[in-house]
C-alpha cells in the first residue's frame, strides 16, 4: 500500500509501520492523525522517542530499565533485597508493581529459555542471577515465569542451578484467576488447582 | 499506570498513548521496542515523523495531502480533470487510488456534516468544491462519501448546491460487496440492494 501522492507520508508510513502491532493501515491512520497535532505536541512525542532510546539504561543489579546505573527498585532502602522476584521481561515488573503487594526486588531474565526460538541461557541475564544467588545475600527467590512450557523449562533450569544455595526458592501461584468463572477455565488449569488445593484458612487468610 | 522507575519511559508511554486507538498498555509495549531498536532505526523514525508535520501541506486545488502546492494527482497530464471524485478524507483517496479504477482528479472534504458533531459545511472544503464547479471545468461530480446518515446528508447538500451547474452528479453503487454472502448481509443493505438492482447484462459487463 504506497500512497504515492507524498513521499515523506510513504516514509512515515515505512517507519511507523515497523512497531510491532501496526500494519500500513494503522500506520496511514497514525500519520494523518500526527499531521494534525499541535506542532508542540509532535516535538514532546519525537524527543521522548529519542530521550528514551539516548537515556534509558539497564540496571546493573537487576536488569530493569532505569535512568541511573541501579534503578530506583535496587536503591530503594525501604525494599526488602533478601526477596528476589524472577521475571521475564519489565512487562512483568510493571504488573507486578501495579498490585502493590510486593515489597522485595526483581531480577529481569529478558526472555525465558526457548530452544525453538534459539534462546538459551546464554542469551538471558541467568549468570548474573546465580551470581546474586552465590554472593550469599538472597534469602527467597520467587519464580513468577509464564505459565507455559518454557517459562517451566526456564524455571527448572534456575531451580537446578540455585537449588541448596539459597534458603528458599518459590513460584507464584496457579490456579483459577480471582472472579473468573469455572465453566470458562480450560481443563489444564482447572485441573492443576484442583490438585494444588489450600485449606480454606489459608486460602482466606491469604486474600485479605 | 505509571512506571515508576523510569522518568524517561514514563515520558515516553504518555506521549505514545496520545495516539489514537494507543492505549497505555500497547504504549508501554511499544516504548519498550524502541528501547531494543537499532539507535538509527529510532532516528529514523523520529525524523519521519518530524518531515511529516514539516514539510507535508495540502494541495490547493483538491486539498488532498501533498510535499508541493498541487499533488502528484492533480499535477498528473494524464489524468481527467474534468472528473472530480468527492471524499471524507485523504484514506478514502488512498482507498480509491488502491482500486486502480480512477483516472480522475479527487476533492477531500475533510469530513462530513454531522451536526451532532458541529461540522457544518463551514468546516469542511465545501466552497472551494463549488469554485471548481462554478469555473465550469468539471463534467462529472462524483460523489463517493460514506454510506451513513451524515454522508448522505451532506451528498444531498453539496447536490443542492451544484445542480444545474455541472452536467452530471453520480454517486458511487451500493449493494452487497463482492464475495459477500447474502446471508450475513445486513437487512437495510439488502433491501436498497434489491430495489437498486440492475440486469445482468450491465452487472456483467461492468465488472469486467
Amino acid at each position: 500500500m504506497e500512497i504515492g501522492f507524498s513521499k515523506q507520508l510513504d516514509d512515515a508510513i515505512v517507519e511507523i509501520s515497523k512497531l510491532p502491532g501496526i500494519g500500513r493501515r494503522t500506520a496511514l491512520r497514525l500519520a494523518l492523525h500526527i499531521l494534525k497535532m499541535d506542532p508542540h505536541e509532535v516535538g514532546l512525542l519525537t524527543e521522548s522517542i529519542t530521550a528514551l532510546k539516548e537515556k534509558v539504561c539497564y540496571c546493573k543489579e537487576c536488569h530493569n530499565l532505569s535512568d541511573t546505573e541501579v534503578c530506583d527498585i535496587c536503591s530503594n532502602p525501604k525494599r526488602d533485597k533478601r526477596l528476589v522476584c524472577v521475571v521475564r521481561d519489565i512487562r512483568d515488573v510493571v504488573a507486578i508493581e501495579n498490585t502493590n503487594q510486593y515489597n522485595g526486588v526483581y531480577h529481569v531474565l529478558g526472555g525465558v529459555i526457548a530452544p525453538m526460538d534459539g534462546i538459551g541461557p546464554q542469551q538471558l541475564n541467568m549468570e548474573s542471577l546465580f551470581q546474586r544467588v552465590e554472593s550469599g545475600t538472597v534469602g527467597e527467590v520467587i519464580l513468577a515465569l509464564p505459565a507455559t512450557v518454557d517459562g517451566d523449562t526456564t524455571n527448572f533450569y534456575i531451580y537446578r542451578n540455585i537449588q541448596g544455595k539459597v534458603p528458599c526458592i518459590t513460584t507464584i501461584a496457579r490456579g483459577i484467576g480471582i472472579g473468573e468463572e469455572l465453566e470458562y477455565t480450560d481443563e489444564i488449569t482447572l485441573g492443576r488447582s484442583l490438585l494444588s488445593r489450600t485449606t480454606f484458612e489459608t486460602s482466606y487468610s491469604k486474600r485479605s
